[in-house]
């Protein structure tokens, strides 16, 4: 079995984030069954740096990641760079081009190689809508991120 | 029930491309529920103009879009394009940058919106993995666009 | 006669903001031939979001597109970000990369295939002065962005 | 008068690629009056390559610019690359992500500010359509590049 | 001698900036010797507007280019972008994707090339680190933008 | 002492592309000194597959990386992206925009922080010229990407 696609750490990060709310037990019963740590969110915004902050504080908070070990955090910090690219398709550029985001978001964190030697790996996935900052004017976005840690 | 984010286009073409193999004709049958009609594929390539033909070609034979008409195919393109940099996330290029894809694609289209009045819309969702022309040197990538058709 | 180019919906919008003061009634009478609805104005900042916002908005009051809709405001808002790539030239930034714009702007709507059913379409011509937040300091711009509605 | 925005070089540049075939000979004739001197032409690719080297040929054998300083070429290489963003609107891509072009080109050279001090600028216009490789499946497209010579 | 390379413009504004305190003042004497003219300082911050001031601001004030002519200004500010390319590495963004800089900047003026009728040329020349705003979580980060004046 | 700008990673590699033929035995003492173990290399060419792809080549072969671990090779490939994010100022392209490169490039490998449990990173420089492909029109042009490994 290839774990990568079967049950691979970005596939499982996008499960928690597109879970509706009946599947969401079950959903993060299995990504623990993967051995995968994780923690999931909401944030919303016009402002690009209260996302990034959003998915950093969670991330710190749910101890995911060791926020005193820069080689962590910069790790997280790029898989949320490359989440996002997904999420705005072209330029990074939220308020500043007049639209907002409302997002759910995933961090996993464990090992999506079988060979042990490959070590640990952080996935980043954002699913939920973008568009202007009037209600119903928006339609969803995803992302994903993957580095490793 | 807000139908955009519980059976959203979006979320439905990620289902699509994200369901292991048990789980794929279960997912079919929610989407086809949801009245979307759609279309599902694979592509592999070092050469991007080829993974946006097959995606084309097969929404072109599965009569998901009217190849006659101009407006259809922009809204596809667009879609397919906007799924692209999330999959790439940056730089839209595969084997310029030495790097390869191997995805599943879906095309979903119908009414996202309980507005009649919002018409038709699309979705373009791609996962699988991206990386060196290498077996195994590659991760996971997910990208989705959405356009009004 | 290849209505496209000759008297195509881009190159109205655009014949509409590089009108001189005495070539204007003169260019409306030929946009309003061609059964395109139209509407023109100024904005001028080093803040993207009122450029995108000025735009809207001219376009919102003058009953181009119909804001109830979102897939109106959608295709108008593709448009106006196309046309900002045109403009900005790589990054879509103003003040935070130190420069400002002054622009004439129009929003130009109607159908320019000659199959009926290729349907409306939209676009979005800008041309003025970009560059540093001092007068005279500046060069001319240019962006266009063309969407099906 | 304000020569920037009246008789600019930027203008000048899209009228050249704008005028049809009854404007043309005016429109060249005002744009001799501006002191600006110029060429235009057409090139047609998926091949962004061939599109770069047909403007950098034609404004070498029409002698807007000297081939041998590459200062010349620098300014006029930047010039056509910032008018490509217009065109292109995100990605300056053409074959590899499955669109072809048909372009209208014309470079302008001369002096656009009042302050002789200010010397010699280049200005690049493009118009036509970009599209799906397949004949009517295209909308229209511009963009403008100027740089200081 | 390729002076381009040797003691070329671009390598002397590399050279200024990543110079330790004991060997600055031997830097700045081989780049006086070869003819050209420089300014240095530093800038730190999130937000990218003061860091493109920073420079504009010290190359004014050092007369290393004349404010009152926009070719010279233009000249600078692309010199700018493009050193920020490579800082930013993808989105010319700072504080909106939660990151800050602390940089050393030089700018460089003169004639690179043998051929006197290549004229000046101009460098700007970045070298610092970027990272999350706490002290320490930060890599070491260069750019270089060079155009002719 | 600040290792990470007294004789950072970073610095190192960008100090092995910059060094004159007489200054090479010294900078590579240097940065043998800092523990640091390291490759250079040449490259040039208007495919920018072939530049990643001797970059990749050089630091397999001198066990700057191990190949065998796609971790190592991941670290490697979104350094040498960012690098050339640099070198090329806003689209990673060459051919494709008529231009080309010739490259001297460096691999550093080691670990720059003092808190061991920073763990290794590494570091890819590139330095040399970009410009038409014809001698003498080009500039210089540099690109710093640095990762945890
Ligand atoms: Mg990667
Ligand atoms: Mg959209
Ligand atoms: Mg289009
Ligand atoms: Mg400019
Ligand atoms: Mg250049
Ligand atoms: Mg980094």
């Amino acid at each position: 079995m290839n774990k990568t696609i079967q049950s691979g750490i970005g596939k499982s990060a996008l499960q928690l984030v597109l879970a509706n709310s009946h599947e969401i037990e079950d959903t993060k019963t299995r990504v623990i069954e993967s051995d995968y740590s994780f923690c999931t969110g909401k944030t919303g915004s016009m402002d690009m740096q209260k996302v990034v902050s959003a998915i950093e504080t969670a991330a710190k908070r749910n101890e995911i990641i060791d926020e005193t070990l820069y080689r962590e955090m910069h790790a997280l910090y790029h898989a949320i760079l490359e989440a996002l690219e997904g999420v705005t398709r072209g330029q990074v550029l939220l308020g500043d081009v007049m639209r907002t985001v409302g997002l759910r978001f995933s961090v996993v964190r464990g090992r999506p190689y079988e060979n042990e030697a490959e070590g640990e790996w952080i996935a980043v996935a954002l699913y939920g809508t973008i568009g202007a900052p009037i209600r119903g004017l928006e339609h969803e976005t995803t992302g994903l991120g993957i580095n490793h840690i």
